[in-house]
């Protein structure tokens, strides 16, 4: 599924030209030497358990999300890399927490095991709470925060607490829960989702594009880009669940299935949830009309969203 | 035990007549209607859980300390409860989680059924997670922040995000659970308690003084008060483990030694224990003696941690 061929929206020759590959390794070196140097006691057990995690090989989407979503507005403050750390520790919590035994139950996890089966279930559980905690202090760590900046770091922890907590992130990890077992309809099933995963991913452009002093008309077309890559991740998480292979992707697949969760493939079937991603795309794509070339990476990535292997 | 009569630090004879129990009462009321309208979506679950182990009657000793050293340092700032809000938050979803099945295992809390005994262990994850998060929510609402109190606001969120992060809180109950089953030493005792409850309690005054714009030196006596009221506190609560009522605790007493865990009177004996309390408040009125009658509050707090019936 190459969709830079298929999609309406037609690329131009400099986002042909724009190499997401590099662009994300390079973004990834960054951040995960950033996210490696921040903690001062290494030696500690819950630190341990915390790194096991959060150096586990993730995709660093979200991160990436943040400064591609800066730049976009002008911005190449490498301050940014401050707060695409804090994004990363809050979904690495959220995914520790997900794969409890009393929650997913999952055992792999970025293709090794869980955090709760390499140590154990109390020290997973204080490991993420340790993840989110330290979000916030890395985003306060006023040492480093011009004073004229002061009100923009503020408005990005306001953004970044209420997308994870229980208006967000949390509350959507509870629906999905609730839903386990009975198939939702499509409204369920899109709200659900727009707060589990959708929330960190609009924060992520939103905190970017925040620090970059961004307009409000920028903030809100980027939002419109967020949502519409949010949603078009899940479908495609939920299409790799079905048809994805389990050697690239570090974890079993049809475990969706398995526990009778509702997806979009066994709501829509596999073609039309293909369909729905690619218009899902298109419409992030149109959000982007508004910004010039500066855009390209976040162009490059809703390309990339639905065309993943894993 | 009376401690008023005994301490060598003799209360003033306006300190005499400073009503403790009215004073508590009223900022606890202040506090828990506070509390009480930061939530948004109340018909939720989730919000139901959080809201169960809030708003459980806690004694809201931390988010009293907070608004008494701000009044210590001269400040009467309403706005004081926000800060006061987050700290309550930050300690019950510590409850919370530390009433896990994977961690101490507790079914009864505050009188009534932990919450993962009331609702489920999913759910009680999420509540403590969503307190967590709600509390940093609540400390950057910028809109009711005054710009020249932003940076004040930043530092207040430093100071709790590191104190209840794996450098503090976090770290204290990973010590806690390693040493269950051997005893300690004084000295290890000691530093787990001033990671697990002491980090909390010395944030908790920094953070109103921080607010009411303390001077250095200001900071560092009610630090002081607050690391010896810290351990006071810990050593009545292993004296109460020992000697309390559980009607009017509200808990079983004797865990601690069901548990084999390290306790002070386990290690220096009840007269001992009560000897070392007396000295340590002794420790925190004498910081105090660097403040005036506004001080009173902190004083009357002091006595009453070792003094208290639970």
């Amino acid at each position: 599924m190459c969709l830079t061929n298929r999609l309406s929206q037609k690329p131009s020759l400099m986002m042909n030209r724009f190499d997401l590959k590099s662009y994300f390794s390079s973004k990834r070196e960054q951040i995960n030497e950033a996210l490696d140097s921040i903690f001062k006691n290494t030696s500690s057990e819950i630190v341990k358990a915390m790194k096991y995690s959060l150096m586990a090989g993730g995709k660093r989407i979200r991160p990436v999300l943040c400064v591609a979503s800066a730049e976009t507005v002008g911005c190449q403050d490498q301050d940014m890399i401050r707060a695409a750390c804090a994004l990363e520790m809050i979904h690495t919590y959220s995914l520790i927490h997900d794969d409890l035994p009393a929650m997913d139950n999952d055992d792999i996890r970025r293709g090794r095991p869980t955090c709760h089966v390499a140590f154990d279930e109390a020290t997973a559980i204080l490991a993420g709470d340790g993840l989110l905690t330290l979000a916030f202090e890395v985003l306060s760590s006023v040492k480093n925060i011009q004073e004229n900046h002061v009100l923009n770091w503020m408005n990005v922890i306001h953004t970044l607490s209420t997308a994870a907590g229980y208006k967000g992130m949390i509350e959507g990890q509870m629906q999905d829960m609730a839903a386990e077992g009975h198939l939702l309809c499509l409204e369920e099933l899109e709200n659900m989702h727009a707060l589990k995963t959708g929330a960190l991913i609009e924060a992520s452009v939103t905190v970017g594009a925040t620090l970059g002093n961004a307009s409000f008309d920028q903030i809100q077309q980027l939002k419109a880009y967020a949502k519409n890559i949010g949603l078009a991740f899940q479908v495609t998480d939920d299409l790799l669940d079905v048809e994805g292979d389990p050697n690239i992707m570090g974890k079993d697949v049809g475990s969706d299935q398995a526990r009778s969760k509702s997806t979009y493939p066994a709501l829509l079937g596999i073609e039309q949830s293909k369909t729905f991603a690619k218009k899902l795309v298109n419409n992030a794509l149109k959000a982007l009309d508004y910004f010039d070339n500066k855009a390209h990476p976040l162009r490059a990535i809703a390309y990339y969203i639905v065309d993943r292997k894993k």
